[in-house]
């Protein structure tokens, strides 16, 4: 049974805590806005894309799906008051590298008919060129009537070089 | 229109790019574990759940919700081999503070009917009580078939202290 994130959290946390001084920041972004990012391992955000504490809301998930964040992006900016949102998705992203049925087909092998029926109508959402996918995901945002005054720009992250750039 | 999350990300990247040396990370999480918690300005899981670069995914959301980060988890599971998730919800949440009909009528407010009918139909996922939705997400993931075999542990971060304790 694999626990080594439980043990690098209970080793860890007290250090950071003990040196811990910004208890004090407010629930609302201070600087009113958000990333939305991958969930892969290789990627900072705090430190690759200069974050302060406090200032912007992170959502990551599988390829910084823009879809699969649409009620934590309602949340940030409708209860929370966020006027910028940045897409960054990065290269070498595992979204690039399988499509639904292949998804579906290693769930069955994995975990049998059970497994294979609670993800039999879910979408992974994969795609195939990174810098579209970018442009596709804003401008799928910027025609939500939800999304309208929201600032919106999409990025790639280079995991190889730490390097982001700008696609729109 | 705000553009803090550009300004930083952009007088920010380049200094980072600079002295970075780990590009050759590999894709898939080298300590097989998924660190799931909420989008919360506060919360810099890298530092306080101690994540060596590369070890981990961390998904992030309104809230830490497992139902909502469902997709996710299967594919850092069953494409990219992680076998332990850390569900960790914090003090202070936001989703602690509306109800479902408060989103509504805020965004109905806030964008008119065409902003309102395009989440009529969103469950924002609020809860109640901090440590019981830890539990309650906890329990929902165990009841899957597709994440059977998958280590879970619950915990709470408190951001006036920086501290993570454990509660399932």
């Amino acid at each position: 049974m694999s626990s080594n994130g439980e043990k690098n959290l209970v080793e860890g946390n007290p250090k950071y805590a003990e040196s811990f001084t910004q208890g004090d920041l407010a629930l609302p972004p201070s600087q009113h806005y958000t990333i939305l990012t991958c969930m892969d391992a290789r990627i900072d955000p705090k430190s690759a894309f200069n974050i302060p504490l406090g200032s912007a809301h992170v959502i990551r998930n599988a390829g910084a799906s823009a879809k699969d964040a649409f009620r934590s992006l309602v949340i940030s900016q409708q209860l929370l008051g966020t006027k910028e949102v940045l897409v960054v998705k990065h290269t070498g992203c595992g979204m690039l590298t399988f499509k639904n049925e292949d998804a579906q087909a290693v769930v069955k092998q994995n975990k049998g008919d059970a497994g294979a029926k609670e993800i039999e109508n879910l979408d992974f959402l994969p795609f195939t060129d990174l810098e579209q996918a970018v442009k596709d995901d804003v401008e799928w945002l910027k025609g939500k009537a939800v999304e309208e005054g929201i600032h919106f720009t999409g990025w790639v992250y280079e995991v190889e070089t730490g390097k982001t750039r700008r696609v729109v």
